[in-house]
């Protein structure tokens, strides 16, 4: 009788094209899939809390699978943790009910977007380097008007499948790190494909002045990719949490 | 009339065959000297406080040369930053007497090695991943019985060209950052070749529990390589510092 587990993991998403299995290259899935087929003599299908773009990180990503029962699931953490490449790694491993579900039980997301304002030789792939000087002032009053329930279209990537462009933001802010680094984090019932690095792209344009903080509710209204900003790299982007109902665990 | 300037920068040496110039490889020294030769319109030789091994980082490194009067350091260094590589950064450029020297005249280099315990995507290239239990007491009892002046023959590379292997140890202990990241940090008045990542790999051997923190005394007495540890990778290792006499500046 097989059981349902959560796994928490972590990985650097900067050689591969993504937490979903792709035909033509390499994704996270893929490479634990294959190394939980080693170990479990068959093949394991792996479910995620969601897809992240190529390129994209993760400080904590779900995913849930059924296993025969796991009797030391510190002793599978450790293996599995030796046998993947150095940029995935395994946090820990959770029995769940039979039913719990890592994409659809998720109430919550929370993403992080890193940018540093001084050269950095060890931060070129994990921030967003931004030399110009910054109004984090304004960046904060724009960034708390996408708090709420929004049509998010102005700032997804077009002709997307998803039935409704609405989500609902319960946390947006910038937090200052230290005198050069800077993050934006926000917390969401859904993210549409895109969505922060097309946010954090725009707030960088409130921040150096091109537009004004309140533009942030015409851009919104405005229902239009071509309103917002620019899309950030995806080097500075982190899925940083994702909130589960306590019942599940 | 030219002028002596040390310019403080920081590199990632992940990419290059260390700081000098090599025929073959690419070096940090070419990488800088083929920007300043853009900028000044001849080439310019500089002069670093010391050689690092292909792949070691520097979070301070000191260089100097001759150029003609830079009014405005402040614009040369933003001009630098932009054409470097993401993997080099000027911190500062500072006007020096004529006489001043690099290498000469540093009275002391820190060296520090960072390792962690937990496996993390995101310090693979920039520490190095020791999952296995340490006892951080018993390896900083052998980092203090370095401290002092002595012979470190049996933590240099073999067949170097120094006349002598004695080398004056300030600082050597270990210091722990957080519950799983740790850094050794040593300071000298001069060091050997591959000295820091041998005295790692030896004091490692120690946290492991395989030699006892004593036995560095008989390590260092039998001037033998082969009596130490085993050297450990070049990413966890960084020229933390330099320290010049404050008359020079």
């Amino acid at each position: 009788m097989e059981k349902r587990y959560f796994f928490q993991i972590a990985y650097n998403g900067e050689k591969h094209s993504g937490w979903q299995r792709q035909k033509k290259q390499s994704s996270i899935q893929e490479v634990i899939e294959t190394k939980l087929q080693l170990i479990f003599g068959k093949f394991i299908s792996i479910i995620g809390c969601g897809r992240t773009d190529a390129g994209v990180h993760a400080s904590n990503y779900f995913f849930h699978c059924d296993l025969p029962p796991v009797t030391d699931t510190d002793h599978l953490i450790f293996k599995l943790n030796r046998m993947l490449p150095p940029e995935i790694s395994i946090h820990q491993i959770l029995e769940v009910s039979i039913e719990s579900h890592a994409r659809f039980h998720a109430i919550e997301r929370t993403y992080r977007y890193q940018i540093h304002s001084k050269k950095n030789p060890f931060k070129e792939r994990l921030s967003y380097y931004v030399p110009q000087t910054l109004s984090f002032l304004k960046m904060n009053e724009a960034a708390g008007l996408l708090i709420g329930k929004h049509d998010f279209t102005s700032f997804a990537k077009l002709h997307t499948d998803v039935a409704t462009n609405v989500c609902v933001v319960m946390q947006s802010e910038w937090i200052q790190e230290d005198d050069n680094n800077w993050c934006f984090e926000i917390t969401a019932n859904r993210f549409l494909r895109n969505m922060v690095r097309a946010v954090v792209g725009t707030l960088l344009e409130v921040g150096l002045g091109k537009i004004e903080p309140n533009e942030i509710k015409k851009i919104l209204a405005e229902k239009d990719r071509n309103s917002a900003g620019k899309s950030v790299p995806a080097h500075g982007l982190y899925l940083h949490n994702v909130k589960y109902p306590d019942t599940i665990f």
